[in-house]
């Protein structure tokens, strides 16, 4: 019995972790490790990342959406194995529901759960717990976790919950949190864990508090109850949020605790054989590049003296009179007199203009480029460790990685 | 005797030949699929780098140079397994010459050559073939081959070449050629072909003229005939140029035509099993992104119209009055009112503001993004084939990807 176990835990894993970097293009692991380098050493350190690179992974839509997926098509591919339309969480072409990887983990038995960092009905997290024919429909989606079975969901997003929702998911068996200190309280399944009214907030603004990492220790610790085994979607959602706003230093604060997370799941999976982890991306966001403005040069060190996000800047800026010394506060660097004119302009256009403004200086001084407030179609990576790791090797579309992770789960009863 | 050389082809290749794809980063192959990409079938059609993808590596250079490469340097880390400074043509950072994998591949006796579509001295197979403290100092380098015993040296590069250097390579045994017919002529090795003052030309310009996989078959041809094996060079060296001048169009050109020198290759290994291939990049060049200006859409068929490169569209349309016929004969499109009035100022101001101009056009009808006319720091992508390939799967340095060859090469007499 032992020998067969030790069998299965070479080709099929009895946990699967799918763990998604929203936006986290190659562009951005690549920018992590000169982020992440230690000047005082002669080499470069590898990241969590360099450790596990196996595969890239395409990432394009169905047909009638072009080239350039969103979120919600990315997720419906992971989730389905099948190609939708922008917008879609996890339903086809025709607007017809697809088996999601969690509903077939649900039938064989093992248990299920999520822990992200936007909210928990956000589109990666909703191709893989639900199905509708629009990301947008929030407060739909949000009820149809009710129906999902799911053990564990961990992320942000109250303002979709009402009461009355909430009531009939304790009526279900939930405990239902809303603070990372009621976390130690939750001893067995299910859960419902909503950490916050929308997503997270920024790890670069509070660099002390719990984030996704702390999530998904827990999830994991419910989850590895169930004997059968479980499969969990982890997602560092808000990498993507600050590439959108082509905000450097708050993407790689985000990109920090996902690393983080990566590092807290390898760990589980060191401890537990029959674990297999895979780690992707939805999509590359902002076209971001390390280097840009034909200068052959990129300076991370600059994103370390920045302490606050260009968004909490701005507002500690439009609120206070001594608004020059704050900025220099906080970015860290003093910027100069023309840089401080550009600043004042912008601050009299409000919170929304400044933060633009004290980005586009940390992009100068980092050097850094973006090409878009969207996304880009570029192949994303795709890192994996456990049985079965090896499946997902050299190039393969998102739709692959679904298929590869179907055909590991243990066949239904 | 026949099993041992079925044993050693398994793990040992007699033959290895290192392809650059000159600033392919992942934008490059990524977007080259969807240029690639049949729109009458339902599905994206894979392509070669699909097919031979391993892994990825990091190109930063020495650290006194910071984290974004030049092609000398990265280059020399390719050549030599050594980091040294931007500029560097494989010497170390303290300006002594590095064994580079040509001189190693000699001393074991293997045959050496370089087929590339830049002057045959650039940065590339300089670092390949040579030793300089600059890139930049051309005729010495040219010099230097003739000590360097190769076999075959196929590219461009004339000017850098005077008569008295010629009549010592052809002292030396060496065929001299400078036009395509004549390669025919050419049946045993050592060969000097310089095709081209400089560069070879544009392929978009040149769509039925012969090219770099022309010259790889050659170099393949004439190399074989050495029985210990040979190791060969090839760069795809213009994607790099088309990149500095941010041109979509002509990059996407260059890179097909590199695609298709890789299927040549790919063919020989087919056909001699005890042959390794190894492609990369050196670095990623423009910060080239799939999509941009906050669209989510990427529209290769705009780039299938263009008929010209837009430096040979400018020149023909600043030599004529009936311009605006010539850019929309040649763009495949025609520009709007304000686009033309852009461009009416723009030839005002001589051919190369002109070509940006129209560079910008394709830019917008495609939606391609790009943040330098430098380069940029991302990591780059390794694709490889044949005996030893699996040693470069998953994460690698540039560095790493020589060593990995150098312990693969017959082992010194």
């Amino acid at each position: 019995m032992a020998q067969k176990s030790a069998n299965i835990s070479q080709s099929q894993p009895r946990n699967i972790i799918i763990m998604v970097g929203d936006g986290m293009g190659p562009a951005y692991t690549s920018a992590y490790r000169y982020y992440k380098n230690n000047p005082e050493t002669e080499e470069v350190e590898q990241t969590v990342f360099d450790r596990l690179l196996v595969g890239m992974a395409s990432t394009y839509p169905a047909k009638e959406s072009g080239y350039v997926t969103d979120s919600a098509a990315s997720a419906t591919a992971l989730s389905t194995g099948v190609k939708s339309y922008n917008g879609a969480i996890s339903v086809d072409v025709n607007k017809r529901k697809l088996t999601t990887l969690l509903e077939k983990a649900k039938s064989a038995g093992l248990a299920t759960g999520v822990a992200v960092s936007s909210q928990v009905n956000h589109a990666t997290p909703a191709a893989f717990l639900s199905h509708n024919e629009s990301r947008k429909n929030y407060v739909e989606i949000a009820q149809s976790y009710l129906n999902t079975d799911a053990d564990v969901i961990l992320g942000g997003g109250q303002r979709y919950f009402s009461p009355e929702l909430i009531s009939q998911f304790t009526a279900k068996g939930y405990q239902h949190i809303t603070e990372f200190e009621q976390l130690d309280s939750v001893t067995t399944p299910k859960v419902l864990g909503l950490f916050a009214d929308v997503q997270l907030p920024w790890v670069i603004d509070n660099p002390d508090a719990k984030h996704l990492s702390t999530l998904t220790k827990k999830a994991l610790s419910l989850l590895n109850q169930n004997p059968n085994g479980f499969v969990l979607l982890v997602e560092g959602s808000l990498i993507d949020w600050a590439g959108h706003s082509n905000d450097i230093a708050t993407a790689m604060a985000e990109l920090d605790e996902f690393a983080h997370t990566i590092e807290v799941v390898e760990q589980f999976v060191r401890q537990h054989k029959d674990t297999l982890m895979v780690v992707t991306a939805d999509h590359n966001t902002g076209g971001l590049s390390v280097g840009a403005n034909d200068e052959y040069a990129w300076n991370p060190e600059v994103l370390h003296r920045v302490k606050a996000s260009p968004e909490a800047i701005a507002a500690q800026a439009i609120a206070s009179e001594e608004w020059q010394k704050i900025v220099t506060d906080l970015l860290g660097f003093e910027p100069n007199i023309q840089q401080f004119s550009q600043l004042t302009n912008a601050r009299m256009q409000g919170n929304k203009t400044l933060a633009i403004a004290l980005r586009k200086i940390i992009d100068t001084y980092s050097n850094t480029g973006w090409t878009t407030l969207g996304h880009t179609g570029e192949d994303v990576q795709v890192f994996a460790t456990g049985p079965g790791a090896k499946l997902f090797s050299g190039h393969q579309d998102n739709t692959d990685i679904a298929n590869k992770i179907f055909s590991l789960l243990p066949k239904n009863q």
